[in-house]
C-alpha cells in the first residue's frame, strides 16, 4: 500500500516537502516525480501506470496556474485522487484552486487547501487507514498530540497576555 | 462499510439525492441525516458518533454559505471525511467552496466541486475500493460506461453538425 | 460583566493583542484562550462553557482561513459572538470573512473587518455600555479622544503640504 | 430599550421584513424608516438622533451596493450598530458587503451575512438579552425550538430517503 | 488546411454552433468531436493524432468548470490551439476562464472571451490567412460588413432616440 | 454646451436611455451615436472629432465586457469623458468596471457605477454648471425633490409596516 | 475657482501628494485636511460647507478600505466630486473601489483608478477647463508632452533591445 | 514574415524581455516599440500601418490595469493579435486579463497568461509555423528539450527527496 506523488514543477517542492515529511512519520512509502501535463504529458500516463503496478493505492497531485495535473491523472486511474492547489503569483492559488476543485461529474479530485501538502498526506492515510487498523490508531495519536501542542500553546499565550 | 451522509439543511437533498442514487448504483448502504453545524451542533456530534458505531468508514457533509459542517464532522473523526460546497445566493457557492476547503494542517477536508454530490459519492466509493476488488471492478466498469456515453454523444452531435 | 477572547491559533496574537489593549484602556475584564475549531472542539465547547460561568457576557472569536471558530463557540450560547476575519496567505482574509460573516438564519455572528480586533474590542464595549452608563461615558470620551486626534493630524498634514 | 432600523430604500423592504417580524416575536419595541446616506444624509442624522431619544439601544442599517448607511449611522452614536447588506444586480452583494464590514478602526459595525435581515434582529435582541433575563430566556427557548424543527426535518428527509 | 473542434460536452454545442456557422461562412474545413480531458483522455489523444493526419492546422478546445481540454490538445501538439472557457453554474466561467488561460511557459493556449465560439472561429481563420491571400481578403470584407453594420445600428438608434 | 453620448453596441440602448431622459429633464442638447472601439475605431475618432467641433463639452461612453470606449475617447480628447461599465454575461459587469476604471496616470475616465447611466448624466450637469448658475439651480432643486421622494416612501414603509 | 482635497487619513498623503503636484504644476488653488466619514462625520460637513464658501468647484475625495467619504461628501453637494479609492491591506483597493463606485442613481462620485491621485487631480483640471480656455490650452500642452515622454522611451527601449 | 511588439509602457520591458529572448532562439525577426492606447492613440496607429508594411504577420500587445492596447491593435488589423495582460499593483493582473480577453465578437485577441511573454513569442512562432515546416521542425524540438529539462528536474527530485 504506497502513495504516489507528482508534482507539476520543482519548484513546488518547497511546499510538498512536507507531504512527504507527514508520510514518513506515519512509515508510509510513497513514490514521488516531477510531470508536467503540459509538457511532458506522456510521462504523467507512464507514471501513473507504472505507480499502479508498483502498489500506489492513492495519488496526491499538486500544481499551480492552470493546475491540470490532478484532473489528468484522475483521468487515467480510479484509484482516489489527491489535488493540492499550488499558489502562486499573481493570482495566489486563486487559479489553481478553480482548476483543481472544478470537476466535471464522474471523475472526482478530492482537493486540499491551496497549498495543503500536509493534509493531502494526511487525507491519503485517512484513506489507507480505512482498512488498516494499524494506521487509524496512529492518526488517533496523532490527533491527541495535536491537541496537547495547541493545549500548550494556550498556556504560553496566557502568560504572554498576564506579561502584556 | 458504510457512508455517513450529512445535510446542513433539508434544502440541500434536491443537489445530494444524486449522491446517494451513486451510493445505490454500487450497492454502497449509507446512513443520511440533516444536522447543521449552527443551530444542532450536539444533533452532529451525536449523528458522527453513532455512524462510526453503526460501521460507518467515509463521511459526505453538504452545506451551503459558511459552511462548516464538513470541517465540524472531521474535527470529530479520522475517517475520510469528503465536504460538498452547496451553492446558494447571493454568493453562488463561493463562500461555500472558501468555507470548506481552506481547512487548516491536521484536519483534511477532500473538497468536491460546488454541488459536485456524484463525485462526493463516487469518492467515498473509491475510498472503500481500496481495499474491496469487487467495488474496483465496479469503478473502472462505471468509467467504461461513462467513456461509451461520451462517445455516443460525439456521435450525435456529427449528425447535428451535418444537418445544420 | 467579562469578555471571553477565543483564538484559533496563537499566531493570531499579533493581531488580537490590540483587543486586549483595548479592552484594558475600558477596565473591562476579560478570558483568553487559544483553541481550534477543527484541532480542538472539545475545548471550544468547554471554553465556552466555562466562560459563561464565570460572567462572560460577549465573546469575540478570531480565526484565519476555514474560519469556524466564532460559528462554533455561537453554536453554543445566545449570548453575542463578534468575529474577527484573520487575514493569511494566500486568499489575505477573503475565505476568513466568507466563512464568518455568511451565517445561516438563527444564528448571527457579528463580523468585523479582516482583522478588525480593536473594533471587535470596541463593540463588546458598546454592547455592555446598552446597560452601563459608566462605560457608555467613556465611549463618549473615546470618540472625543479620537476626533481631536483626526484634528491633530489634519494639522499636521497642512504644514507638510506648505513645506513639499 | 427599542430598536431604530433604517433602510437606504423601501426596496429594502421585502428583505427587512423578517427583521420586523423577528422583533415582534420577542416583544421587542421599534422604529423603522427610509433614509439614503447619499440622498437624504440630514434625515439620518435627524433619525439617529430622535431614536437615542426615544430610547434606542441598538440600530440596524441595511443598504446595498455602495452600502454606506451603516457606517455612517456609526458615526453619530456609540450605541451598537448592525449592517445588514443588501444584495442587488449586478454585484450580488459582494459591494455592500465590503462596504459595510471593513469599517476603520474606531467605529465598528456588526456585519451580519448579505440580506441577513433575521439575524440582524436576533443579534439586536441578544445584545438586549445581555442585560435582560427575560429575554434571554426567550432566546434560549428560539434555540431550542430550532433544533427542534431541524430534528423533524431530518425525520421527513429520512422518509423521503425511503422512498425514492 | 483544416480547423478541429473539440468540445467537453454535448451541452457546448448550442455555444459552439456559432464557430462553425463562421468557418463556413469563411469555406473553412473542419473536423468537429466531442471527447472530454477527464472521462476519455484516450479519445482526446487520438482526436488530436487524427485531426494532424487529416490535415489540422488549428485546434479549438471548448469546456467549462475545470477546463482542462485546450491545455491537453496544446500538450500533444505544437499546431496553435484556441481556447473557449465555457460558461455554467455556479461560477459563470471564472473556473473555466483561470483554467484554460493561466498556462505555464512553453505550451501556450490563445484564450478567447468566456463564450467566445465566434471569435474562436474567426482567430482561426485568421492564422490561416497568414499564408492565404484569399483568406486574408475575405476578412477584411468581413470587416467592412461589420462596420456597416454598426453604421446602419448608429442611424436606428438617431430614430429611435428621437422619437422616445 | 453640449453633451455628447457614444455606445459601444445598440444593446446598451435600454440602460443608456435614462441618461438621455436626465439630460433632457435639464434641457441640455447632446448627440448620440452607437460606434464600437473595436469594430470601428475610425468612427469613434470621427465622432469625437465631430462632436467637439459642434460643442461637446462633455463626453459620456457606455461599453460592456473589455469596455475600451471610454479610454478611447479620453485618449482624443482633454474634455472630461465619463464611463458607464455596462453589465453583461457571464462577468455581471466586473470585466466592464475594471476595464473602463483602471486608466494609467495621464488620461483619467470618470467612472460611474456597472449601469449608472442616470449618474452619468447627472455628472455631466454637475459639470456643465460649475460654470453655469441657472443649471446649478437645477441640480439643486432636483436634489430636494429626491429628498422629498425619499421622505414619501419613508411614510408609505410606516404605514405597510403597521398594517403587517 | 477652487479645488477641495479631502482625505480619510493622513496615511493617504503618500499617495496623494501626486494630486497636490498635479494641481500646482496647473496653477490650480486648493484646499486640503484630513477628515474621516466615520470618525469625525462633523468636520466632514463643515469642511465641504467652508470649501464651498471658499469658491471650491471640484471635490476629490480619497478614502481605503469602506471608503464612504467621497460618497458623504457628494451627499452634501452638487458641485463635482471625484473619489479615489485608496489601496490598503488585506483587499487591495477592491473594498475601497466598490464603496466609491457603486453610488446609487442620484448621487454620483466620479471614480477614478485605485490610488488615481495624479487623474483625480488631472480630472479636476478637466473640468475647470471646460470653462476656461487657458486651462484647456495647459491641458493640451500636457498631454503633448506626455506624448513626448512616451516616444523619448520607446527610442530608449530599442536601444535596450538592440544591446540585450 | 515578421513580428510586432508593442508594449504600453517601458516597464513592461522586465516581463516581455523574455519574448524578445524566445523569437530571437527561434531567429525569427520583429519590430518593436513602446506605445499607449491612451497617451500615443495616433502612434500605436501609425506603428500597426508601418510594421503591417514591413511583413508582420503577428502582433504581440503587451500592457496592464485597463489594458486596451491589444483590442486597439486587433481593430486596426486582420493579422492575428497576441495580447499579455502584464501584472501590476494592487489588482495583479486581474484587470488587465479581463480587459484583455473579454473581447466582443468579431475582433479576437488571443489572450495568453498574465506575463505570459515566453507563451506570447511562442505562439507567435506557432502561427508562422503554420505554413513554414522549418520553424515547425524548430518548434518540435523545443518540445523535446522541454521534455528532457523536466526529466531532468524529476531526477534531481528523487536525490533531494532520499537525502532528506
Amino acid at each position: 500500500m504506497k502513495v504516489a506523488i507528482i508534482m507539476g514543477s520543482d519548484s513546488d517542492w518547497s511546499v510538498m516537502k512536507s507531504a512527504v515529511d507527514t508520510l514518513r512519520s506515519f512509515d508510509i512509502p510513497f513514490d514521488i516525480t516531477v510531470a508536467s501535463a503540459h509538457r511532458t504529458p506522456n510521462k504523467v500516463r507512464e507514471f501513473v501506470q507504472t505507480s499502479l503496478e508498483n502498489g500506489a493505492k492513492v495519488f496526491i497531485a499538486a500544481a499551480g496556474c492552470a493546475a491540470h495535473l490532478a484532473g489528468v491523472v484522475a483521468s487515467y486511474t480510479t484509484m482516489p485522487v489527491i489535488g493540492v492547489p499550488i499558489s502562486s503569483e499573481p493570482f495566489k492559488g486563486f487559479d489553481s484552486l478553480f482548476s483543481t476543485v472544478q470537476m466535471p461529474p464522474g471523475v472526482p479530485v478530492a482537493t486540499m487547501a491551496v497549498n495543503g501538502a500536509k493534509n493531502a498526506a494526511l487525507f491519503a492515510v485517512q484513506i489507507l487507514a480505512v482498512a488498516n487498523e494499524d494506521i487509524q490508531k496512529k492518526l488517533v495519536d496523532y490527533r491527541a498530540k495535536m491537541e496537547a501542542e495547541v493545549e500548550k500553546k494556550a498556556e504560553n499565550l496566557k502568560k504572554v497576555v498576564s506579561e502584556n
